[in-house]
């Protein structure tokens, strides 16, 4: 059944909000292929102790063994959150053919620190998609820790 | 028993070995920790099939486990190549205390990718150690694949 990019990125908060659960920053992300989500993941920095446990790092080491392919040019990755250098770089690697986030991330989002894009060429970008409701998990988690 | 650092990053050498001989780009890196190798880790993008299997992020995840800490504010890794966009964010996240890498990799390397340091604040950086030698390995590995 082919679905929307919102019916995406509301998957990819539902991981974002099982991260919030968890005590995690709240960023979820889902890998959809042919119109179907191969991938799901949440960050996990904190249960795993692992820094590189990012929502899109996990979903792109998830998808690439599920695919036993390296490169994914016909995915599309939803995020939460703006790409950190970290994961744009992950995803400049796998070469994936689409990126769609939600909020921006004036910190830590890729967007402000480089030069250029720092995707593949190929790759299509694009952000804003449910970003108030992206945004209002991070604000909701942040204002919790205070 | 205290090692200089042209010992660690010849075991980051030997480790890009590892890598040349399995027939992977010959990257290799070791984290060191109070004159201690804590890790060693070398480019597996090809065996797994995970475009995140970089030397670095394999040694800074295997270094979090056995520390069962997301930072790493006193160790070193050493790398025989000028860390990427994804891994310099890696390195980033984890709050390591020094990076000491070999050559420089104009192509996809972080230098001339970034506004300004992608590294943190506190992190330490020295570049160009057995520069010729991890360099050589480098075009070893390439002139090969012609």
């Amino acid at each position: 059944m082919v679905q929307t990019d919102t019916y995406y990125m509301q998957q990819a908060l539902r991981e974002a909000q099982k991260a919030f659960d968890a005590g995690e920053v709240p960023i979820g992300a889902v890998l959809v292929m042919q119109d179907r989500i191969i991938a799901r993941a949440h960050n996990q920095v904190e249960l795993l102790k692992d820094p590189t446990a990012h929502a899109e790092v996990l979903a792109i080491t998830a998808a690439c063994d599920q695919m036993g392919a390296k490169y994914l040019p016909d995915a599309t990755l939803y995020v939460t959150l703006e790409p950190c250098l970290m994961c744009s770089g992950a995803l400049f690697w796998s070469k994936i053919g689409r990126i769609v986030f939600g909020a921006n991330d004036p910190g830590n989002g890729y967007a402000q620190k480089v030069k250029t894009s720092p995707f593949h060429p190929k790759t299509k970008l694009e952000g804003g998609l449910l970003a108030q409701e992206c945004l209002a998990l991070m604000q909701g988690f942040f204002k919790n820790r205070r």
